[in-house]
C-alpha cells in the first residue's frame, strides 16, 4: 500500500474508550495496531471495568492517573471524547495515531485491509504542499507527480503536520443531516490524499487522525464544550475547535495538513433524532466561529506551537469571549492545555 | 454515471484540430459528441485537409475566417493550441467544453466510458464550495453530503464557472518532469470532484476542460505565448496563464473552480527531450507569475469578468511587463481580447 519506512518507536495509538467492551474493537484492529503501543484513556465518566484484550503493547489511563497528572487547577475536562487528550499529553513518541472506538478497519477498492497507521505515518512523512494546489493530488505518491505549471520553487514542500482520515459507512455528518438522511451511508472510496490549501479552513475530524506530536502537539487540545455535550460524536464540537485553531496555527509555521486516505469503517451508533437539539448549538456556534478563524493573524513572535496556542486563546477571549461564555472557557483551557503540555512534558514519561 | 440534465442547446464542444486526421479523435468519442453541436477550429499553421467523419453537428473554422473575424489589428495569436480560442470567441452558447485531439474517452474503475459532457456539466450546475473544505470532496454529489463543522450558511454554495478535468495515461506533465520519467503513467482513477479553495492558485490545464462562457468566457484567452512554443502541450503555457487570471477572477467576484472527474484518456505524442530546451522558459517564468498572481487584487469596481480582465491586464503591464518584454505582450493581448470578445458577441451569430 505504500512504501514507508515506520519506526515503531515513533508511534503511539491512542484510543478513548468511550465503551467499556474494547475486545471487538481491538481484536478487529489487531493486525494494523499489535506491532504498536497503544494508548487507552477510559472516559472517566465511565463507571464499568475496561476489557481490553491479550496480546497487546498498552498502557491504561483512568480517572485517577487524569487527578493524579492533570490535578483540579484546570479547566481543562477530559469528560467524553475529550479523554483522549489526555493521552496526547502524556504520550513521549513521534506520532500519534487516534482512532474512535466505534471503526473498524475498512477495506480498500481491492478489498484489501486498509493499513491506518502506515498510510497516516506515509502522510505525515512527505512533504506537504499547501501554497500551491496540485490537481493530481498528493505529488509524492508512487506513479504521481507535480503537473505542468506547478512552480519549481515549492516542489520540496513542507513539514505535513497533521493527516485527517475519513470514514467509509457511517460518515461524520452532523446530527440534523444524519437525522434528515438516516440511510445515508459513504461508499465511495476515494483513493486519493491532498494537502489543504493555506488559509483554507476546513472541519477537522477526531475519528480518524494522526499528527506529528512534536511539532503541533500543543494545539489539540479539548477546549470548546458544549452545555449539552453527550456521548455521541455529532454531540462534540471540540475536535472541530481544535482543528480550526491547528489549521491556522499550520498556516501560520508554514506547516501542512492533510486530507483523504486512509478510511476507516465506522459502525452505526446512537439516535441522530435524539442528538438534534443537542447539536444545534453547535451548529450555530460555526456560524460565530468560522468568520473568526478566517481573520484571525498570530504575531511574528509566535514560533512555536505552543506560542501560536497562547497567543489564539488571547484573541478567542478577546473577540469571541462577548460573543458566548463558552468561548471564553474554550480560551481558558487553551491557556491550561499549553501550561499543562509544558509541565507534563518536561516531567518524566511512564507514570 | 450523473443526473445531469442537459439541454443540448446550451452546450458547445470545441476541438483544436492541431492534427489534420481528426477521424480517430472523433470516432472515439461519438457516443459522447454525436448529441451536441461541436465547434472545430484547425490551428491555421496547419496546411493539409482536415479529416472529420460524418454524423456530427459540426461547424469547422479555418485561418480565413479567423482573419475575416479578428482582423490583423490585434496581438492575438491563434495559432497552435491557441486556435481553440476562437471557437470560444465565436460560441454563442452557455457552456463550452474543450478536449485535446489527442485523447479519447477513459473508463471508470467499473470499465464504463466516462461521459465527459454529462460530468463536466454536471460539475458547472452543481455549485462550488471555496470559502470552506468538505473533506468528503462534493457535497452534492450522490451519496455524499457537507460533514459535521461545515458551516449551514455556506452549504448553499456559489457558480461554478470552471471545471476542470483530469487525464489518464499520459498526464499533463510538463518536459523535465516526462523527460526524466518516460515510463510514468498515471493509471489511478480518483473518483472525486472538489471545489478548488479561495485564494488557492492552481495550474489550469487546458487539455480537458469546461466552462460557463456566459459568466466566465472573457476570462479564457491565448496570452502568454513562449518563443519556442511548439505545437506540444508541454511547450504552452498559455492555459496555465489564462488559468491563473481565471481562478483570480473567480475568486474575485465569488465563482468556483472544480478540479476531478471527468477523467479522458491521453494518448502518448511528442519527444519530451527535445521539448526540453523550448519548456525550460515557461519554467523558469512560473516563478515570476505566481508570486504576482498570489498577491494582485483586483478592484471593487471590477464587476464583470471583461472588467477583471482588463484590470488585470493592467496590473500585468505594470508590475511584470518589466521584468520579461512576454509578460507586456500578454498584457496587451489580454486587452485586445476583452475588446474582440465585445464585438464578436455583439455580431449576429453564424458567421
Amino acid at each position: 500500500m505504500s512504501n514507508t519506512s515506520i519506526n515503531d518507536n515513533e508511534v503511539d495509538i491512542v484510543i478513548a474508550a468511550i465503551n467499556s467492551d474494547l475486545e471487538p474493537f481491538m481484536n478487529e484492529w489487531r493486525p494494523v495496531f499489535s506491532q504498536f503501543h497503544l494508548i487507552i484513556v477510559k472516559d472517566p465518566d465511565m463507571n464499568g471495568e475496561l476489557h481490553i484484550p491479550e496480546g497487546f503493547n498498552v498502557d491504561v489511563f483512568t480517572k485517577s492517573d487524569i487527578d493524579r497528572v492533570v490535578g483540579s487547577s484546570t479547566s481543562i475536562l477530559f469528560s467524553g471524547y475529550s479523554c483522549r487528550y489526555f493521552g496526547y499529553l502524556v504520550s513521549r513518541k513521534k506520532y500519534i495515531i487516534s482512532i474512535d472506538d466505534d471503526c473498524i478497519p475498512a477495506r480498500d477498492t481491492n478489498g484489501d485491509l486498509v493499513d491506518v497507521v502506515a498510510q497516516h505515518i506515509a502522510n505525515l512523512q512527505a512533504p506537504a504542499t499547501p501554497f500551491f494546489f496540485n490537481t493530481l493530488y498528493d505529488p509524492y505518491r508512487k506513479g504521481a507527480d507535480f503537473v505542468r505549471g506547478y512552480p519549481f520553487s515549492l516542489r520540496s514542500g513542507v513539514t505535513c503536520a497533521l493527516s485527517c482520515g475519513l470514514w467509509l459507512n457511517l460518515a461524520d455528518y452532523d446530527a440534523p443531516t444524519q437525522a434528515l438522511k438516516p440511510e445515508q451511508r459513504n461508499s465511495r472510496y476515494v483513493d486519493a490524499v491532498m494537502t489543504v490549501p493555506v488559509r483554507s479552513l476546513m472541519p477537522v475530524s477526531g475519528i480518524n487522525i494522526a499528527f506529528n506530536r512534536e511539532v503541533v502537539g500543543p494545539a489539540l487540545f479539548p477546549a470548546l464544550r458544549l452545555a449539552g455535550e453527550g456521548k455521541l460524536r455529532w454531540e462534540t464540537v471540540e475536535d472541530i475547535w481544535s482543528g480550526m485553531c491547528v489549521k491556522v496555527i499550520c498556516d501560520h509555521l508554514g506547516l501542512g495538513v492533510k486530507s483523504g486516505i486512509p478510511y476507516v469503517w465506522r459502525r452505526e451508533r446512537g439516535d441522530a433524532i435524539e442528538s438534534l437539539k443537542k447539536e444545534w448549538e453547535g451548529v450555530k456556534l460555526m456560524e460565530e466561529v468560522v468568520p473568526f478563524f478566517q481573520s484571525v493573524r498570530l504575531p511574528q513572535t509566535a514560533v512555536t506551537a505552543e506560542d501560536c496556542v497562547v497567543d489564539m486563546a488571547k484573541s478567542v477571549k478577546e473577540q469571541l469571549g462577548k460573543v458566548d461564555p463558552m468561548f471564553a472557557r474554550a480560551a481558558d483551557a487553551m491557556g491550561d492545555w499549553v501550561k499543562l503540555w509544558k509541565s507534563v512534558g518536561s516531567s518524566s514519561p511512564g507514570f
